[in-house]
């Protein structure tokens, strides 16, 4: 049994190749750990084209409904290996089940960017959060910081907002670098409060985060109380997940993103490449330029297979 | 009184592009003939990620009052120069409005390519047509023909199955370029007849259409009587209705299609070009690929503006 496609990654880069692939006629598997990746960690989408205001979450469940309509398989699993021999490619996960396809769509969008501070690990989920959809609940009437200055951070202030006693934002630079729709917003919150130019050096706690100290003071104090602290500077290649890439070298540009064509394909043969991970489309991240990689790496995908006639169905 | 950004097409990309540049703060003014462009003569989009089936005149309203929730300036209008002076540009339209903008983003779309065969202009409209979606019910309970093998062809004959008496889908080439999805519908729906490689050589009619002449014969005639003829060959660049893009010396590949760097950024300073006139992205024109691009190059605007500090607000 061999696929035309393993696509490795479930966000929207990844359903959206399913979908497209599916139409195609490809026989595609879709592995991937969380349906619908990080984008149904987004509190709120609003710029999606065609879909009015509703969480990540919700958007991410309609895309993975289609994807299904086509009998789109998908697998819980995490892949361990990618293995090209000669014109085929073998999928090795961590569930012992290993996979052959014709072609291959990497999808596994990005990881996120850690402050590398003493404490970040040790209060990981005792305090320290990435994801403020997922966790933010939890600290109703509560004080939480939000590191960073994209929209991320502002987005995830203002949600925070509505659940928090109070919300400091802390940020490295003079300015911020998300929208400014967020930043009118974020001034217009008064339970939001602007701790800048700030690094956070050291986070504190007993069983739980009780504070962080500031590289200089704020209020005369470089000790800041908090009940929570949302990490949002960001995020890079998932290099640690993917060294299975490393072995098909891949090529990367500086920063480790996967450096695809006008098809989606890298410099590898039969092997693509869609979604954050990519180097090209600015690096806007967004659902609507992700799902669009995917459309254009399953045609490539197509395209590749008619050429060299490996197409199954 | 100086736009941020002039954007020249309201289809896809140009709506995308104003929800972002609006996002960014940006003053934005779209100009177009079509709200909602070309998109809004699909009959059936089923595989935009996020939007479960519906037409491309439902899923291009919904955008619409995405950009118009942002107070998008939208105008009516057909660009007939567009000049750049310093740091900043004109655009000259038809109904003897200019407006000057700091940046402009070209998404016009393209025109749809034509047989270029006897009879085509001059029955044009009268039974010759190139929109099935608009023009299509008129042909109740007639005999049709597609021209075509691309999706635009088989999803038309697919629609006009449901009106017609009988479609004819009339190809070139040995093959249908179009999904296999909707081959297999094709194949499936008996109204339908394939009649291929055969080419088109004379439209023939009175007032209206009665005859094509084709290259070879098909059941032992060349003729081959029909009510309707829709035309569904593909798209090329707008070039005739963008006369004023040749005056800015913009770089374009082989084909006619505008050349942009990662950012959509044209070859020249402040002019940014989305969607489906444009080089990259496999060419594949959907509406997914052409909305991501007028994200991306609202973003190239905002950063364009951003660097030379010529934001207004």
């Amino acid at each position: 049994m061999i696929y035309d496609l393993v696509i490795i990654g479930a966000g929207p880069a990844g359903l959206t190749a399913s979908i497209y692939a599916s139409r195609y006629g490809l026989k595609n598997l879709i592995i991937g750990r969380t349906p619908g990746g990080t984008a149904t960690e987004a509190y709120r989408v609003e710029n999606y084209p065609g879909c009015s205001a509703m969480t990540g979450n919700e958007l991410m469940r309609k895309v993975l409904s289609q994807a299904k309509e086509y009998q789109a398989e998908l697998i819980n699993a995490e892949v361990k290996e990618v293995k090209k021999e000669k014109n085929f490619f073998t999928v090795k996960t961590d569930t012992r089940r290993s996979f052959r396809a014709k072609t291959i769509v990497l999808a596994m969008g990005l990881r996120r960017r850690t402050l590398g501070v003493p404490g970040e690990k040790e209060f990981f989920n005792r305090g320290v959060a990435y994801c403020p959809t997922c966790d933010g609940p939890l600290f109703k009437d509560k004080v939480v910081a939000v590191v960073g200055g994209g929209d991320s951070a502002l987005t995830s202030c203002l949600f925070l907002s509505k659940i928090a006693k109070k919300v400091y934002l802390i940020h490295c630079l003079q300015y911020f670098e998300g929208q400014k729709i967020w930043q009118e917003k974020i001034n217009q919150e008064k339970k939001i409060v602007k701790i800048f130019p700030r690094r956070i050096e050291e986070i504190h706690g007993q069983r739980f985060l009780t504070h962080v100290i500031l590289n200089k003071q704020y209020k005369n104090k470089k000790r800041l109380n908090l009940d929570g602290l949302f990490i949002e500077i960001g995020s890079l290649p998932a290099e640690q997940e993917t060294k299975f890439i490393l072995g098909l070298k891949i090529k990367r540009d500086r920063s480790g993103y996967v450096i695809i064509n006008d098809s989606g394909q890298t410099n590898v043969s039969g092997l693509f490449a869609a979604g954050d991970l990519t180097a090209p489309a600015n690096k806007l991240r967004q659902i609507i330029t992700a799902s669009a990689e995917g459309a254009i790496a399953a045609k490539g995908v197509q395209d590749f297979l008619a050429k060299n006639r490996l197409k199954t169905s």
